[in-house]
């Protein structure tokens, strides 16, 4: 699955403390609910606002999951509304040496100049079925590894004859989804869109004004919004179920609603799953602190090195904070002792003599940590940290998986999945070779600090060559930076794959067999184990507590409510609103915190008190990013773009005092649209 | 205190689990003794070998105490033998982008061209005096916090006493050590050597074969060895108690010794500073992971600009090896429940009604993780990674505490401090300014992201430049590259500082009241509480155990037992002794694991044998690099320079299982001297 992302981009894979715990968060606006399942009935008894099917409907149809993020439908023409962050791989993409588009911006001048995204998309939930009774039946009476296998293959079979189904003329994408930690399935029916195209982003400078200090901060002034438009069959999409934009932004205390995407949370994570966190994330923080490190050091070399390195580093940055912060949450000895008390309450429900589920995931967390190291660096690939290598993969593992009956393949390529990984695998994206050396040979170089240099494969590899001189080797000799050599292997299939000499798909083909050991081994004895023994914790939680709780973040389609509201921080308030005023204020006249020309030679015309960021107490995270914050009307009053400093520990627990999300107002988005970039038709289109 | 090091560099400040636990290590030769403690009776009865206070004595007198590193003098004419890596920054000094003396090595053909190292230093231990109660005397019926400024007062006026007691004909240097948490204090007094040049080190290739990646590894092929000599006006020093070689090298299973100097072991640490050292390691670990990366990427620019942080990057890497594993074991649950069950069972000999020392230092962790971050940076000087602030500081605060009475000055600043000070900086060290300018901007910009841009320090250093700007005009426009206005500012104390105009002292000086506020606090808040209640630890401990236990580890002298031996990784027996052979099986031809021409070379002429490193289960750690072992005889048979990859939990508890030294085998050595460089005069001093 791609990696979701917000300024608040999360990792792992995972509702809320149970029974016990949660004393003074008992009266939150807490919850990722599902549309299936959200709580009308709180929210008109606390806030006497009647949520209608219709209503869910009608945002529920508007609501996008794209590749990386959340959007929403904000014309009957197929305009987007999204994060310009959640675009900034896009920008990246259509950019030249010559022509910068994530730093200068972009705005199409008219529809026939909207550039298409190589690699986005656009998905819209249309329909939710419950397939836990089948799931069920399949893995009946199995031990844990054969029931691993079975429901793989059950979700492959229910997804494609989901798919088949429905047909060719109005096809849908078919995708199982498990929640409550496997204590449901469904299937969501998606509609996709796979023609994405770029309308309008602002300067990376006033977007994401403040940067990576900033990040995760409030009070906060970021333009950070950019335009997609959808198409089908080379035509905007028609889109009759978009949100309209309220542009005056919501008021203090305002009920409002987050429709999006949230990408994973940990929140019912045994005990022995949060340690085994605190105890591995170290591993993947050091990784890429050093990744940053070298990163950084090569954009000082000149401005094209710069350019040509800022996406990765950008999102580098974001995850490092959010995984430090976990860590830092992890490392919190009141977040430990509530889960240990939720624990405990719900395994006292266990029946005597009943074998115990906790301490079964116990024991395979054991196995957890001594996999996770060359899991990581062959499975995960970060000792191949290349494009070209996880193109040279895909193409590999495309050809030798194809060639098996569907249900027999590794989940990720059947054929429900094809698609897209062909248009990931074939699009027309840049090949930096200087950054494909730096990331390959920096990955090739941890791998043999942790795996050792007596390792087989890293001493196959690195007997004769340093881990410099193989990843230049590689790269400059590989032709899989030409995307007509790409669709060429993918189209010609195994035959074509096994026949190639091209070196990348020599070193991947060289890789595969100790990578799929060490996958099989962590399916066999950690997932396996993990998936059987939460799904009997979560029949004692629905037997406690039934589903007036809500599962774990799985980036799928949730709803949550809350309110318009700041926060106490050392004893000072937060205000909820920023105005345009202070970013003036704040500016140093260096990036990060530079202001565009744009910005600063319009200053005279500016309503100074116009309103830029605002904060909200929705529980969301990363995978919200881009998603629509819409009033009681259902009319869109703001962009989430991040969470504060607090949100990140929402990934384990939801801290009502101070847990906040921060979203761009849409007076700001007013502004820009008509004061600084003269977006004429555009700003006609969103109805101003 | 300067960081004492070994391919096992140890930081934090801190004997053995009490009482309970260690059921499984019970009858190790576990234990770094003082030498006035040293628990000869059970060398007798496990081994039969009688120490007498002369076999003590001589060995004593022998060790050495670096700036860094332990070493041992081995000739009657000053002839000292240390690591590779202890001389390592002495040979980065005095290396020139012409003669890389860190890289190819160094032999003096002649006394005459033995090279002072500039910042080099040898400490002997005369005398050990116990001053436990004079200090308590001092401190008797004082808060805490009165408490600890009169102990660092009373400690400093019995340092100064007893340099003006040993006069100035045979001077001492007088060194007040807390040993036992605070539960003893002594005054140690050392003779000094200022004048300590090089005479002997080979190729970095050979000294650390298998670089990073086999650093803490064994088996091991690395001729970690340098020798240094010390002069004494200008003539080499008269040192009749050098120890002998024995060139053969130890035999398996044989009785061995390691008289050094153990940097810092935490053993005695109670739950919760674990527990923070647990929270607060990866916030190191992160930026000096970032810094990695940014010096590597740095020296892939070319052959120069790799030598500039050759030094620097090898320390780095050893401590973030060694820092990491003590994550790792700080995440054993394991050991984590053998700390709780022996504090559990110390805590129980409480009095009722006695006020509980634990949970009084719990409090001040509390503390200890509010500060860390400011502390960390200000004081710490992480903001200011640069050797240039570093000197730039010391003045200004020499400048400063000078003036004031000696006892009421920072502890480092005081009279019998002054001449070390004072040689370091204004000691004739290159200063690299395009890596100063890498570290200063690195520390600035991480200073900014943890501290905010709105700190009023960042917001006021910041607020025009950006962190490389600021950086490059700092070390463009400094003077202080430049030893001899090091030494006019040193010279010309508070009036001449004061009167600087140069920009870094300026710097230092608008940071110094900050970084002095936040120190206060420190010590006001966190150590002056944990000073104050480990000191009562310490009591029940001794009231329990008496002396039948061994100090934590401090940087200062001590003995301790082992034998030559093996251990069993996996299921698989790790031998002893590594031939020469396997050195020639594993090289590649590439670093780090190349052998150096002269090896290659010589290969015929080998015998392949011999005997390249060892491992015994002594009890070191980091500051042990350098170290003597020694046989019953009080022969030197090897050298010290690692501990395997078990040794770094070695800083809470000690792991008989698996934990071991790594040392050189004098039997290499004598290759080295007699077949490789020809070191005929070295090799006739050293007895071959």
């Amino acid at each position: 699955m791609p990696a979701p992302s917000i300024r608040c981009f999360l990792p792992f894979a995972a509702a809320i403390a149970v029974l016990a715990g949660h004393a003074n968060r008992a009266h939150a606006d807490e919850g990722m609910w599902t549309y299936d399942n959200f709580p009308a009935a709180t929210v008109r008894e606390k806030y006497g606002v009647q949520i209608t099917p219709e209503w869910l409907d009608k945002l529920r149809s508007a609501s996008i999951r794209l590749s990386n993020c959340t959007a929403s439908f904000v014309s009957p023409d197929g305009l987007i509304l999204t994060n310009h962050h959640c675009s900034a791989t896009c920008l990246a993409q259509i950019s030249t040496q010559a022509q910068d588009r994530l730093k200068d911006g972009f705005l199409a001048a008219s529809r026939s100049e909207e550039v298409r995204c190589p690699t986005q998309y656009a998905d819209v939930l249309m329909k939710m079925e419950d397939i836990t009774t089948k799931v069920n039946a399949a893995t009946a009476n199995l031990d844990a590894k054969a029931a691993n296998e079975a429901r793989k293959k059950i979700l492959t079979q229910l997804e494609q004859q989901c798919e088949k189904d429905a047909g060719t003329k109005d096809p849908r994408r078919c995708e199982a989804v498990s929640l409550y930690q496997g204590g449901r399935h469904f299937l969501y029916q998606y509609k996709r869109y796979d023609d994405v195209r770029i309308v309008f982003a602002p300067e990376y400078a006033i977007a994401a004004f403040g940067g990576d200090p900033d990040n995760f901060q409030f009070p906060r002034w970021c333009l950070d919004m950019s335009v997609l438009r959808a198409y089908e069959n080379g035509k905007p999409a028609v889109t009759p179920n978009h949100l309209k934009i309220h542009w005056d932004g919501p008021a203090e205390n305002e009920l409002v609603f987050v429709s999006g995407h949230p990408g994973s949370t940990e929140r019912l994570l045994t005990v022995a799953q949060l340690e085994t966190q605190r105890a591995e994330l170290p591993f993947w923080l050091l990784r890429n602190a050093e990744l940053r490190g070298r990163y950084i050091q090569f954009s000082k070399q000149d401005a094209e090195s710069a350019r040509i390195v800022a996406d990765p580093l950008n999102s580098l940055e974001n995850s490092l904070k959010v995984r430090r912060k976990q860590l830092d949450a992890l490392n919190d000895p009141a977040l430990m002792a509530e889960k240990r008390a939720a624990e405990q309450a719900l395994r006292a429900t266990l029946q005597p003599g009943e074998a115990d589920p906790w301490a079964a995931i116990e024991a395979a967390m054991q196995r957890d940590q001594e996999l996770n190291v060359p899991y990581t660096f062959l499975e995960a690939g970060a000792g191949f940290n290349s494009q070209l290598f996880r193109f040279a993969r895909t193409l590999v593992r495309a050809a030798d998986e194809r060639v098996k009956a569907n249900e027999d393949r590794l989940r990720e390529y059947v054929d429900t999945s094809l698609p897209l990984l062909q248009q990931q695998v074939t699009a027309p994206v840049p090949v930096y070779a200087q950054r494909e050396k730096l990331t390959l040979s920096s990955g090739l170089e941890r791998m043999r600090e942790f795996l050792g240099p007596d390792h087989p494969l890293v001493r196959n590899l690195l007997a004769e060559f340093s881990p410099d001189e193989l990843a230049a080797s590689l790269v400059d000799a590989t032709g899989l930076a030409d995307p007509a050599l790409r669709k060429q292997l993918w189209d010609g299939g195994k035959a074509a794959v096994d026949a190639s000499r091209d070196p990348m798909i020599r070193i991947a083909r060289l890789v595969d067999e100790a990578s799929r050991a060490v996958r099989r081994a962590y399916e066999d004895e950690v997932e396996a184990v993990v998936d059987a023994n939460q799904e009997k914790i979560a029949a004692l939680r629905f037997a406690a507590l039934g589903t007036s709780v809500y599962p774990d973040a799985t980036f799928t389609l949730r709803l949550n409510f809350g309110t318009v509201q700041g926060w106490d921080e050392n004893g000072a308030r937060v205000e909820p609103f920023t105005p345009l005023q202070r970013a003036f204020e704040r500016a140093t006249g260096n990036d990060p915190f530079r202001l565009p020309d744009s910005w600063t030679q319009r200053r005279a015309q500016f309503d100074m008190q116009t309103r830029f960021n605002l904060v909200t107490n929705n529980d969301i995270i990363g995978g919200n990013s881009g998603s629509p914050l819409v009033n009681a009307q259902g009319e869109i009053v703001g962009l989430i773009f991040d969470g504060n400093i607090h949100s990140i520990s929402g990934a384990y627990w939801f801290d009502t005092v101070k847990n906040r999300s921060v979203a761009v107002n849409t007076q700001i988005m007013r502004t820009a649209l008509t004061q600084v970039y003269g977006a004429k038709a555009l700003a006609a289109e969103l109805g101003l």
